[in-house]
């Protein structure tokens, strides 16, 4: 039995609750969200788990939750950041950021990379890690106070509103040559525009879709086999539970960096479960500032 | 000089005759169209080749063409094949299947792959290589003759007509559990079926687009994004010209399974410079049988 302390707010949640399968089963009726959480143990029949130790898994919206060992996903006996970070950058966000830029993105020294939601506590990541990796970063944002926060906070060299008017014109601007890494959590419009300035090679990470919220209309945008055949493009995607059993190592990383003062990171805490669906809401519209979590306990 | 004897008709050259560049410079209005060609050096100036050669290169729709070493990919000193060959299972066409399919396909043992054009000179040789590497293959075609010649000639396990009238639930079918590679050549409507059947960890190879022959409109489609996250698929393009150092290599292996009767390859050649044209526009159409080539020589 699980106290929770932080529900964390993930994009990904949007697509756990439709109500047709993706790469994960949906969520059913009538049981509560699913939601990755940071918790303390109340009490424990299974073994490795003792009352006092803090976990990360699918505890659910909900204040307490009764999990089963395959639910946590890692055990916190002690904390070396914050427990809030347990559910953010050293949770699903941070790894993904780690896993899918170095597996995937595959950054050298010299290289550029573009970001979208560059504010975000995923996108955040990505940009401080492809920064140290010696790449030259771009970011996409929602707003003239997270541009301020990409390029002071977390070491863009470049940072675009997307709202603003002339996007097309102001990202072939920043990518100049031509951008090597597209890190894409948004798809969407965005997707159609950075395709179009990827450099011969360049590598697509697919880790996200957040420009739509619903995927049941089938929508519709341009072709892009064509640039993907003519700028012989690799385009992936990208789930971070299929590499569970990297988790305890990339936390290491991650961990040494934030103690090194190497890497930053935002957090938007909102209070009491009531809170929680808008949360999701706000996420997907780009009104949080970093990390979305909601305090429960 | 080179005499020029068969004039290839690849697809590609759509590509090389509009007006924005790709992957390779527009043809320029006023010389001529550009083309591979299998041809015999009638005199020579230039290191390597000598008078009777045989060559393999960029030689133009024309009857004689002057050629700089750099426009020739092979040099055939004593042919191990029909000089036709060399236009088509030995020219890019078969060192594409080779290539794209191993480096990008990866073909594993009991896996299924799909292939488009599968009666083409790209994907026939793919999908004996394919079933060669021990998969299940299933091939889409335009006619119920190429059907026939997939199963008899080229050892498909299943092929459809693309152009019955229940391709998805067809495909579905045939599919039975999901497809581990798709060999795409023809991009649009094709692609946005057999992305959504695709298994997990799924590689497709976007090699073509003959589907559609006009890009200038940025045509519209399905949005494939969500499809390549929740899939995990690996989407590459292939170029072949990136890999000219590979070709001498690839071509021996293709002429020892040509030897041993593991590989059968189909040609379709009509008479005369005059009906290059036309050659062009029937490839687009589906109406050649096997690899398109025009005899000038």
């Amino acid at each position: 039995m699980v106290r929770n302390i932080y529900l964390s707010v993930d994009p990904a949640q949007r697509g756990w609750a439709a109500d047709t399968a993706n790469y994960s089963a949906p969520v059913e009726l009538g049981t509560p969200m699913r939601s990755l959480a940071v918790g303390r143990v109340v009490a424990s029949k299974a073994e490795g788990f003792i009352a006092g130790d803090f976990v990360y898994g699918f505890m659910g919206w909900q204040d307490y939750a009764l999990a089963k060992p395959s639910q946590i996903l890692s055990r916190i006996r002690e904390p070396a950041a914050p427990l809030s970070a347990y559910a953010g950058i050293l949770g699903i966000n941070g790894i993904t950021a780690w896993l899918a830029l170095k597996t995937l993105g595959r950054p050298a020294r010299g290289e550029t990379i573009l970001v979208s939601t560059a504010a975000g506590a995923v996108g955040s990541i990505v940009g401080q890690l492809a920064k140290i990796a010696g790449c030259r970063t771009i970011g996409l944002t929602s707003s003239e106070g997270k541009v301020h926060r990409c390029l002071e906070g977390f070491g863009y060299d470049v940072v675009l509103n997307y709202k603003e008017a002339n996007l097309r014109e102001a990202l072939a601007r920043a990518a100049a040559a031509a951008v090597d890494i597209y890190f894409d959590n948004v798809g969407g419009a965005i997707l159609d525009l950075a395709i179009r300035l990827m450099a011969t090679a360049g590598r697509i990470i697919q880790c996200g879709t957040a420009s739509i919220s619903d995927w049941s209309a089938a929508p519709q945008g341009l072709r892009n086999e064509r640039e993907i055949l003519t700028r012989r493009l690799i385009c992936s995607g990208f789930v971070v539970f299929d590499h569970v059993g990297k988790f305890d190592e990339v936390q290491k990383e991650l961990v040494s960096l934030i103690d090194a003062g190497m890497l930053a990171y935002d957090e938007d805490i909102s209070h009491g479960i009531d809170t929680a669906p808008n949360a999701l809401q706000l996420v997907y519209s780009g009104a949080n500032t970093g990390k979305k979590l909601v305090m429960v306990g």
